[in-house]
């Protein structure tokens, strides 16, 4: 007996023409077309101290074909995701994606300590370029405000200056090695509450496991799920939610089937433990179902039963938001990502209600 | 709506005078006691040299009252599980435990590193003083081997040895922040498995969450089942099931919720990614269930019907094996820790069957 079942997993949605709200989809940028958006001090880093990003996994093998879809690779040896037509003709047209939200590259709250306020200055400038390269040049694209949350302060005042762009929907916080509930990190919640834009939390090559990298990839990507596990018990426990009751957190390339475990781990804790935590006034499941939000990518091949079950497991049908991870070599295709036979009411939640309700900013979907 | 139901979760086990055998019993040296074990030379280390355990844990309170049950402790200030007849009357006795698996205090193989030769000589002789002050006390009392793991051929030995004890009914490592999969633990796993032992793994207060040691013991605690995840994953993956296909480790005080979650995930990566780990033969979700146990304790509190659709993500009855954690303070009572009301022969099956399927040196139960 094996617990995921060989059967057929086309989804309804290619045939029912369903909306869809894509909410991880990761543009790129070359190092070098972000110089134009520095200022000449904060260039020299790159163009004379040598900065590159970290490549800290210590797998040259990520997948049979590298990081990226080998179709999603340009001719010109650029990676998947750095060029807008390409992404256009193969996520947006391809699957009629409503909107997409941009989810990044080289965000430097995932990057190793060192050189904190070039990467601050990094980070408005890939904002820029985001704006100009992406946002600005197609209306379902929506952009993510990227921050050096090592940098708490200006990340917030990056929020406040990104966020006022009606179509920054988001702030987005990679995931590194330090857990955010930390009141050092508190001023980025304060300001994506304030500019009433969720936060987005995706893990980054920099995100240990409990017992560090591993031997092997397949190690490593199987125990991703552990940083978002980790992430969420922090703000929990910390009470940041509670200290920002408005503020929304979607958990972003972490999947969806570690989420039941957590809810039951997590509330038999603090039935035990809440004396030590007195600020936190909810069942940490509670928080999680009025707070958090999850993109469904790398989903699992499972039944509709098995689907149904996890809903059950997390208590609502209102949590899972659908994303297809383009352009990475486990990219999630909208038509076979779900079981086939779902109820259609909650098809729709997830392929885009949930994610209308998770972004405030998010534009009303066009007529088609 | 919360995940954990507020209903009455006294079990059938106290009525129906089930059998049980205890998976994780732990009894507790103090560090003098072993000296008259240990060689002089190794004695200095503690008498001159003033070796003691690691108190890695950055919380003083463990939980309101502390690491213990508050009647575990003793008048003379010794801690829950130092005397034998407080834990024969306070558990054995109290219960009417079939048998109880020793699974200790002190394993080498969690504390830091440094002076490895010292520990692997106070594992011996806590072994020794485990065997005359527990074992060979009480018919009921079965004892693990303990090994500094971070010496492998000496661990092996050191199985060997205490492997031929009759009532030694498994080889217990601690899991620190190494993961065991690595090659360089192989003797350790070659030795359990020609000396017909189960491995036991547990958690340590070295055992780290992905983010580290967090802000308060709460988060902790919810984590600690990550690396119970990490371990599997590392042995799986770097083919330890199928380098000796006889073994069985069982995963001892790290709970059961997560199992459904780590199979699926290991499954799906395990199908997309395998030709990086040739050598793994089978899928994630089978080695799990032909080779891997899990001890219950500590339960999360839920109806019968979360019970019993955990027992269907793991897919199979034969998985969990019942343990009180005596004497901590989060105890699992045999009459309140499952939900009431679940299939008599499940019962079974948790409170003794898959015990006895997973020891093959226990005895046989005596008749009543």
């Amino acid at each position: 007996m094996t617990a995921v079942r060989a059967q057929p997993l086309v989804s309804q949605a290619k045939t029912q023409d369903v909306r869809i709200i894509d909410t991880d989809v990761h543009e790129r940028a070359e190092l070098y077309s972000l110089l134009p958006y520095l200022e000449p001090k904060w260039r020299k880093y790159i163009t004379d101290f040598g900065w590159q990003p970290d490549r800290v996994l210590p797998y040259a093998q990520f997948a049979a074909g590298g990081l990226d879809r080998e179709d999603a690779k340009l001719p010109d040896g650029r990676p998947g995701g750095s060029d807008y037509n390409l992404l256009r003709e193969q996520l947006l047209d391809e699957y009629n994606i409503d909107y997409a939200v941009l989810t990044g590259w080289l965000d430097a709250s995932a990057l190793a300590p060192g050189w904190p306020e070039f990467k601050t200055a990094l980070m408005s400038a890939y904002n820029d370029w985001q704006l100009e390269n992406w946002v600005a040049r197609d209306e379902r694209i929506l952009g993510s405000v990227h921050v050096n949350a090592h940098d708490p302060q200006n990340a917030a005042r990056e929020i406040d200056r990104m966020g006022a762009h009606p179509e920054f929907v988001q702030a987005i916080v990679y995931i590194g090695d330090k857990a955010y509930g930390d009141p050092y990190y508190h001023p980025i919640f304060e300001a994506a509450a304030r500019n009433n834009l969720p936060i987005g939390l995706h893990h980054s090559e920099n995100s240990p496991t409990a017992l560090g990298f591993h031997r092997y990839f397949v190690e490593w990507h199987t125990l991703v799920p552990q940083v978002f596990m980790s992430e969420i018990v922090s703000l929990i426990f910390n009470g940041v939610l509670d200290k920002f009751p408005t503020l929304q957190v979607i958990m972003i390339e972490g999947g969806t089937t570690y989420v039941p475990h957590l809810m039951s781990r997590a509330d038999q804790q603090y039935k035990e433990l809440r004396s030590e935590v007195p600020w936190v006034k909810r069942m940490p499941s509670d928080i999680i179902r009025e707070q958090f939000r999850f993109s469904t990518q790398p989903t699992e091949e499972m039944s509709p039963e098995k689907f149904l079950a996890l809903i059950d497991g997390v208590g609502s049908e209102d949590l899972f938001c659908f994303s297809t991870d383009y352009p990475h070599w486990d990219f999630d295709s909208p038509w076979e990502a779900l079981p086939a036979g779902l109820p259609e009411g909650l098809q729709r939640k997830i392929f885009f209600e949930n994610a209308q309700h998770l972004y405030p900013k998010m534009p009303a979907l066009r007529a088609r």
